[in-house]
């Protein structure tokens, strides 16, 4: 997590994870299939969630989920078994009742860029229901 | 579904259903990935108990669900993608607590076998603790 | 699959499937995970090329894959576990080197619009290299 | 890695791994779909197999494979989402043609058992047929 507490608004939030490919993950070309990409892009969301100060899980508890309403991604490399794999995921904007995050998946090794992806989350009460973010999840990612 | 009414405990009750595999389900060996043969065999499973007038999903609904407890499987031969497959599920035993199922999974085009697994299931509340099987549920496999 | 032969140009090709929702499917939040109507996706795309007179499992073995370069997806409603739902597939372009589809994935139940998304697909070569569609798998989607 | 290198034969090899539950891993119950332990079971396997000098993607590109033949599984608790588990896979067995690990999967917070499993994997060639163990690898596991 790099952060310039001084320029909030030019400095993008963002927060690196990093693990190796499944087996399970790969599919009959021999190298990741395309789904597992956007699972990881979860990971890395909720890698960086949590190290802004609290867990997707308290969140949940509380009350407040974040469910996917978009999402685009881009698939320029394959990943391949056992490969490490970087998860680089960016805060690109908050709104009233959600927020959008970037994704740019790498292999650590080469430094390749294989995956980038974008997935707008909309803020939900227990029932599914749209509603505003609580002002405590807002403060994790804005300052005010 | 076949099942002799007339002699219900020498004639065991069971349940197919067909599907084809998904590119998804492959692993880079080029066959169906081990575990999700194990998804199959709740296909199977929710089929079976449709089949025998009340949804699994309903039951959920009313505060019963059934959770895997024990879980064995042989796998014989590999499916492929695209490959149509069978699964007949088999009622093995009912408990107080508990229902017992058999899977054996074929290959539909050559009859040949593929899998075959066992899974024993506890009967759990909403908040996921034991509890005895549903009358209504008991009836749906067990003639009494 | 509906077809104007006449019109091939005004008249989109089309194809449907239905399938059950499974367990293996949900997550935490009661509802399908929202990268399964991505794999979904992939079940719909299977059957329309199959219903156009070719298999993909016999394309990969002639030497020629499509692999999913790009990804657009709008999640309007949640489908749940064991809901029958529909995967309509629609041919968008294609284009020397690739194909795109357009999905609809609805609730058959209610009629109710869940997922609407876009794939854009590459051909690749055994070796995962962009290669020109050839012209017997071009011809199953374009009238020339 | 433990290991007492001057009696092999009674301290038994194993290996420890540690991940963060997945959100997708999760279903409707609110706790890890059953057959997700397996795939981590495969996980804790790949990881014991690298430690011991070998990588599983470097056998497979070395022409050989460990195809799972027979698996059986407890389910004692369940994991929740963000949990932080452990998969200790142990040597259970050395044979001409394969190999056997056992499996304990606990939540490290706790130190609660989850899940126990054993899984019988035989040895194949890059066509799928079972052949002996290649002497290097069977290294990994014995000394001779």
């Amino acid at each position: 997590m790099t952060r310039n507490a001084s320029t909030p608004r030019t400095e993008p939030l963002f927060h690196d994870v990093e693990f190796r490919v499944r087996y399970a993950e790969t599919d009959q070309m021999g190298v990741v299939y395309h789904t597992n990409y956007l699972v990881w892009c979860e990971v890395g969301r909720t890698d960086f969630i949590r190290a802004r100060g609290m867990s997707y899980a308290d969140m949940e508890r509380a009350g407040v989920g974040l469910a996917v309403s978009e999402l685009t991604a881009r698939f320029h490399a394959a990943a391949r078994y056992d490969d490490t794999v970087r998860v680089r995921t960016t805060l690109a904007e908050v709104r009233s009742r959600g927020i959008t995050f970037d994704y740019l998946i790498t292999d650590v090794a080469s430094g390749r860029r294989l995956v980038t992806a974008r997935t707008a989350l909309v803020s939900i009460d227990s029932s599914g229901r749209p509603t505003a973010l609580p002002a405590n999840v807002r403060a994790l990612f804005v300052d005010e």
